[in-house]
């Protein structure tokens, strides 16, 4: 089995140094990650500029460039075999509910979707002192099974892992994404010149957290499994605005 | 009616300003809008830096941050009254297919409907010599009606005029995304200094362009309206991952 | 006369604007400048990545570049033929003692010079509410004489013009740097997030504005003129390294 | 001893690391380097947004900014002790002739003496299979006396030397720096997507290569060290600029 790993975090980042140790003895591992933290970057997708690819030995590959384009290069022209599966990650810190449109991670893995290949996104939650051998075990568990999961080509897993020890995790859970209150005040301030600065605030309370969402198992000590689309149709409510239209 | 305008060419693009002139007389606007191209930012959200907002005189805002970044401090900090309606757009160049995840338009969008708004991303088919008359006029016709459209408080509107004048378009469609083919490989070269560079290649062929998608409706000199989801989850798939999960 | 105009605050800063509506009736103007703000970017160069050039019309260029790049591409490839003169300026705030390293406004100008042009960069001091008029007026004065004047082919001019009416101006002066005591510590602080952040300080206490500086010169409402190096070489030292070589 | 270690290749740089193993047993190292290439970057310095400071360990700390940044860092914040003197490089190309205002190297050294400590730039000529080891030896050489070295408080050294083994270097000449003919033309071409894109073309030919300069030294195998301004007034031609402004 070959896989390719990708993160948003920088191809030096602790989370993924630890997945790629962790798959090392089960599967053929390539790395192509963003040279730096690009975490927020979403599917941002760099093609005004070109991008740079840095072999650091070890098939692990840098790129000046997003998530995104980590996983493009590496699947449009870097591999000369192509991967059975991607995995991004592990992320440092959560990507559930509303959130997830933001991150680079989950982008990742859209990426390796939309090139054909079967993917996951995996996060550690908390902040520091992530137990990212908790999340690997994860992954080697699902990993077996992976490619039998006979989901919709256009579908990726979003993982996310308490932030426990093995011992503490109480199993898989499927979940829908939760759902945050609007986010807070973007906060205005001034920077040492006295110059208006704006910050992007933090986000909103919990608004559905409950029984069946992401929120609710990785509270509750379950990992976290979400099918998320690839397909950004809203099938349900194109019959709506079809009659709505007759109106205009 | 209180309209909020963005989107990812920047705030001088010429799209941005045909749409403001076009609607000026029939609502109150407000611009916050990339002080550059930002086109492929995505959903990409700035945490990491402070943002600075430059006023421009009559309402109109630049931001030297993503599509997503100039939405979001709008919405939760700019506008003393929220608008009824966000916009994005008139994109320079279509919005279609599985592209539509690296738009900054429609992200622009998203990020409206995140923050509690009706939003639609609208985009100018073609390459150069834009009918951006054409897709104003396409808005406006939307505009009476999009307030008693009664979708679900999860989706937006991507709407795509065909690049003709305003007599030649046929009418409204709503459709699906249509699908391409995978993108044709990475483009490697070499910089004048003789240094490998990557390019990201083209998109890939038309692979779901049949009736119903918004190829089609382009193609057919339709404006495509599209529903899309701001919640990702695949609840279709949640069963099946379930019973998946039980196996690992 | 050709001039060929830049600066480090942007195609649109009101400073350039002034210059170019004040030179127009008395020189062939083409502008290149930067698409954004690029303040204290000295003369940073872009080599890893191509560089964007959109035309405004009226021979007024923008480029996703720092000034150098603005130069460099309007002498070695834009202008048909070549200007007689670059000016960079008039730079919103002063360029001043040994913060002139730091200056986009001065790179521009030094770009120039080192393409074999006659430059100066102007600068009017002060912060907000700027008498560029009066900036105008000083480059004006010094325009019909610039030709004339027989420095080293490694000079340029850096010009600094107090922000008072032209009335309240008592003439130019010849200036050396003036100096400053070292910058104030870095501020160390936390982004809204927790995470520690650094900025810049502000810079030094005088520590050199005597007679003859261009502190001085300014403090005392008169136009400053200094040349200044392109060639880094301190030829006075090379006989006291030479001896001190000997012992290595 | 204490020293600060900086450069403009990032952090990881195969310079920066062969220098730091070569001084470790004869002074204290502090390194404080940009999380990615900054090549180019010149004397830029980052006003308008914070800086974050990542700790590697073993005293080596990365900075998401210019190689000015990371001094200017280290010297007025970071630092308990300052240092005794401050070392950029050992940067992988050389950094000869007018180039040097671009250099990111040579900024940092010069972010050192600005901030009031002995500074110099050690850059390996070459271009590919640096003999990095060769310039490490260099600087011990240097190091012993570099504290005696009676320079205004307003130079640095600016180092190159050859890229042959220890055995073939000739000795230490001190030099002028030499000058090239204007730079190539820009090289207009299109990216793959037929937009038009502008690469700053190469360097001139040599123009001023002759004895007791920079680029005769490496030519001849020797190392050159050239002393170099921080004051940029020059002061040879105030007189004659105070003649020509008495006719404006």
């Amino acid at each position: 089995m070959k896989i390719l790993l990708s993160n948003d975090d920088g191809y030096l980042a602790p989370g993924l140094t630890s997945l790629k140790q962790g798959l090392q003895s089960r599967a053929n591992i390539i790395t192509v990650a963003p040279n730096r933290d690009r975490s927020g970057a979403s599917n941002s997708l760099t093609l005004a500029y070109p991008l740079h690819l840095t072999s650091h030995g070890d098939e692990v590959y840098s790129v000046d460039g997003t998530p995104t384009d980590c996983v493009h290069i590496a699947l449009t022209g870097l591999c000369d075999r192509l991967p059975d599966l991607v995995i991004a990650g592990i992320n440092a810190g959560a990507n559930l509910g509303d959130d997830v449109i933001y991150s680079g991670t989950v982008a990742a893995a859209t990426e390796g979707r939309n090139l054909g290949l079967p993917a996951m996104a995996v996060s550690c939650c908390g902040t520091g002192d992530y137990h990212f051998d908790t999340a690997v075990q994860a992954v080697l568990a699902l990993l077996d099974k992976i490619l039998n999961l006979e989901i919709t080509a256009d579908t990726i897993l979003n993982v996310n892992v308490p932030n426990v020890p093995w011992s503490e995790i109480k199993g898989f859970q499927v979940t829908r994404l939760g759902k945050r209150h609007q986010s807070e005040p973007v906060i205005k301030t001034q920077d040492p010149r006295g110059r208006d600065i704006y910050w992007i605030g933090p986000v909103g309370e919990l608004l559905d957290a409950g029984e069946g969402t992401d929120f609710h198992a990785i509270e509750n000590n379950y990992i976290s499994v979400t099918p998320l689309h690839i397909d950004l149709t809203h099938y349900q409510s194109m019959k709506l605005t079809e009659q709505w239209l007759k109106e205009v």
